[in-house]
């Protein structure tokens, strides 16, 4: 099982995640992953380390747990080898430029038949380096998204209408959670953990959380996650993730359901 | 002024670079540098390692210096802000996806007048995510190379024509050395290392050496550079930089040569 992780704040904050305890919150015993990211977004730029090392023996992860990375949109992704090999362009989040500004996606979960449905036609210019599904999802994500990013940011609502209709679409598939992003909104699309048969508990995809901070510095921990900031204004931070990872109340994202984040709060749409 | 560093090796070597003296050896004291970035290819992808920071204060740089990243293909870049402020989106190398392939450029010099050049008609898809002009550089060759990789991997022959087009336009702007690979081969273009005034001494703007070991382990040590290969097999290894990095003799490119490489050798065109 992959995780995903994402965190929009108001202000800069010190991002620093354990990916052992990440993939432990998981329900996994022992470093069982076959390749991590993470990215950090730098305004339209983005930072992206990541290795198809086992967390455990990863001098990236060490470096990404020891280092205080300061971002105010973070995207990471754990995962665990379903679809195509354990190599380099097959390990999450992906990242491409469109519109002048660097995306980032993430997806958590399987979806076959992804390949046959978006090949040829929608790949003109978004195509995908390695052979996940994930990475076809994210390329026909780009393509569809293509006509917005021609002038200037396009607005929220059109952008978001264009998500929706690429999240339903990708639900028909398999598990479908994933987290996006522009640079702009952080955008979280939960479905479901695991492809149960009908009638089962089905867990949640992703669970959200949110905290607002009056004055600084403040600081957000979980086990083997810590999210800092030293500026003295008012601090907010929303998270995403696979599992809750902090003792706070984290709540259940519905099936289907997509959260818009940006500086922290809500996005609307 | 930039310094820009290549590989290409027939076997995949572990190479640690130690960028204070990387910049040192280019005649400056100290560690003056406005961000650098090295790019150390996975097949058709790359991973890539950049910072704003100066490399004598950044934690990125001794990662880089005390890891060992094992790659056939790499090109580093280390920055003085000339074009731009310092900002991850101004640092090199740039990476962007053409073909389904990450394609990586670095440019050294500074070429006044392209932005205008450049701008619009050229960028319809590959646009440029900071403001330096080595980065409009970069999105006009890829505008060029695209017609190229609609369907597999083209001729080196018809790719080495695009390179070579390209680097005659961008000479006639200023400085114009780079490095640019598909992650098939790596090509160097070698102008000037400044813009002096005609008449005066215009040292070389990259220069290059080969090494071939017979049989394993291989080591090539420079000061602050390692590239180290423990396969038992024979070696190739071709390294282009700015300034000569080992005590080997390195021949000076001439103005406006282009040289390719693929597996440490000579790629032909």
């Amino acid at each position: 099982m992959c995780e995903l992780f994402g965190m929009s704040s108001r202000l800069p904050a010190n991002v620093t995640l354990s990916l052992e305890e990440f993939i432990r919150h998981g329900g996994a015993v022992g470093p069982h992953a076959d390749g991590w990211g993470i990215a950090y977004y730098e305004g339209k730029d983005v930072r992206v380390l990541r290795d198809t090392a086992a967390a455990a023996t990863s001098a990236c992860a060490r470096f990404v747990q020891e280092h205080d990375l300061r971002s105010t949109l973070v995207i990471a992704h754990v995962r665990r080898a379903t679809v195509g090999a354990v190599t380099l362009a097959n390990t999450q989040p992906f990242c491409r430029q469109l519109g002048g500004r660097m995306h980032v996606f993430a997806h958590n979960g399987n979806l076959p038949g992804l390949s046959e449905l978006g090949a040829a036609q929608h790949f003109a210019f978004h195509r995908p380096v390695g052979d996940t599904d994930s990475e076809v999802a994210f390329c026909l994500l780009l393509a569809r998204l293509t006509p917005l990013w021609q002038e200037g940011v396009p607005s929220l609502a059109s952008r978001s209408e264009v998500v929706r209709r690429f999240a339903e679409e990708i639900r028909l598939l398999g598990p479908a959670n994933f987290l996006y992003s522009d640079g702009d909104v952080l955008f979280a699309h939960g479905h479901r953990r695991t492809h149960e048969p009908h009638g089962e508990i089905r867990p949640p995809g992703l669970y959200a959380v949110r905290r607002s901070c009056v004055g600084g510095p403040h600081r957000l921990e979980g086990e083997g996650l810590t999210i800092a900031s030293d500026h003295p204004a008012d601090q907010e931070v929303s998270l995403v993730a696979s599992v809750p990872l902090t003792a706070e109340h984290w709540a259940p994202m519905g099936e289907g359901e997509i959260a818009t984040f940006r500086e922290g709060l809500p996005a609307g749409s």
